[in-house]
């Protein structure tokens, strides 16, 4: 696996070359891969096909761009345990180098399968409308789980199914139950990561502990925390709402999770998605459940 | 004409439709369609094509996608006389817009011919690049009119020159003497912007004039203006560069373009990059000269 993710990344910076740009250049350099799911995903359920490389090089672009417009959009100031593309070179370069690269991913899949093509030039559209779902979602505290559920479909889950599917493509299948299968797998590693941002340290995440809160975005496990709460205890949680918590206020939170049995709750949502992702597949695939695997028992 | 560019306009209206966002659909009233000069060229080129209407209607959403994502970069806060979405929205939302209208533009095109959807994201990366470029030699006062040309090259003609070029494979043709058309058309259309934003008045542009300036873009007129002063003047006119100019200032670099016929030498280059491009075409077509004609003889 390690050989091929660094075929990926040559790919990478092939593409980075093809741009023959040497503005472009003095940022290259700054940006760093992440643990490259997307790609892992794709070369488990296409490993023989020669053109899986391809595929997973446009999508960790675009997944990279997506992150760009991102921590401009939440203001965030941390990626990857480092200083933001947005922190260091400011804002509007992080916005330009978004476009760069969305650009080049959409020429390069559009070389390929139309079918590719139209399937993540869509997924981009989701990923786009679930960012703007997030932050609508982010003006108040909100207590619907199916809204929340819809934005994260659009905005994690759309570019994991779009790899899933394209991946079946190659492999010389129907994508469907790949979609399908890469659907739940999205919407699952969503609420993991929703998950570590109140159970784990922060210097494994890379980044501060308790920052979605913080920034608007009532998860799930907060959505769940508030219907179970008492009416003291969710007046006491909207005022912690948006606003900078000190270690005692973090603690008042995790006693309370702890007391109605909420991260088992979410936990269990978890479960439930991974399993109707593997369910999906007809057979049993080791290499797809290890992803799945990969993707849920994870520290950040 | 009219009718044409009414189906262009709700074919876009389709897509927003399409979107069935409500978060969305609260923006979409703020879009105004403007002169739509692209959509005339590929109707020029391409009067009898079915696939003309959605291929303008791309082209304007991709248009409309780099304005405003470009306003915010370039903080502009007016935008065909009225305010831009970022003034009136925000950065954030202007963004996120920008992304789903690109997105959409990429999603419809991936549905047309390979060649248009190559052509039209890789016209994308140009665009994206010439942005880049364009806050790049925006950082002092430029002095090299080929890299300006290039900047205009990538960020106004790219999407001219893809625009016809596409056209002209919907027309059935080989779409390289329109691309060279289109890229000296386009090359030529930025150049008279440059120009009105010198000798146009305010109220006809519908922005500030002697805006380019102000904001760091040495356009071809201060590069020829400066090549041609005397040392003093030329310290007068580098005293005034990303500064906020008084009538006054204002009169005196008007005075410094007539005292070295400035206005000529950049409306000759202008006439040249026009015959450029009308003389690569083997025939005369005379709706092309028209647009040629509309696009260069302009007050805004």
């Amino acid at each position: 696996m390690e050989d091929r993710l660094g075929l990926v990344k040559s790919t990478i910076k092939g593409y980075f070359d093809d741009l023959n740009n040497p503005i472009f250049d003095t940022f290259r350099d700054s940006f760093s891969f992440g643990k490259m799911l997307r790609s892992k995903l794709i070369f488990a359920i296409a490993p023989d096909s020669t053109l899986s490389v391809r595929l997973c090089a446009i999508v960790e672009l675009i997944h990279f761009a997506s992150l760009l417009h991102d921590d401009v959009i939440d203001n965030s100031l941390v990626r990857r345990g480092k200083a933001s593309i947005n922190a260091k070179y400011g804002n509007k370069n992080a916005i330009m180098l978004g476009d760069i690269l969305y650009s080049k991913a959409f020429y390069e899949i559009s070389c390929m399968d139309s079918r590719l093509s139209q399937i993540i030039s869509n997924c981009v559209l989701k990923l786009s409308l679930g960012e703007l779902e997030d932050v609508s979602l982010g003006e108040s505290f909100n207590l619907d789980s199916a809204k929340y559920l819809q934005m994260i479909e659009h905005k994690t889950a759309a570019l994991i199914e779009a790899s899933a599917e394209c991946a079946g493509i190659l492999k010389g299948e129907k994508g469907d139950k790949y979609r399908i299968y890469g659907n739940s797998l999205g919407i699952a590693f969503q609420i993991i990561d929703d998950l570590l941002d109140i159970t784990q340290d922060e210097k494994i995440l890379g980044k501060a502990a308790f920052s979605d809160f913080k920034e608007g975005k009532t998860t799930l496990p907060y959505i769940y925390l508030y219907q179970k709460m008492q009416e003291n205890e969710r007046e006491q949680l909207l005022s912690y709402f948006k606003q900078d918590l000190d270690s005692k206020d973090k603690d008042w939170i995790k006693a309370k999770m702890d007391k109605y049995n909420i991260i088992e709750q979410v936990k269990e949502v978890v479960s439930n998605y991974g399993n109707k992702a593997l369910n999906v597949l007809d057979y049993e695939d080791s290499n797809l459940a290890l992803i799945m695997k990969d993707m849920l028992d994870r520290e950040f």
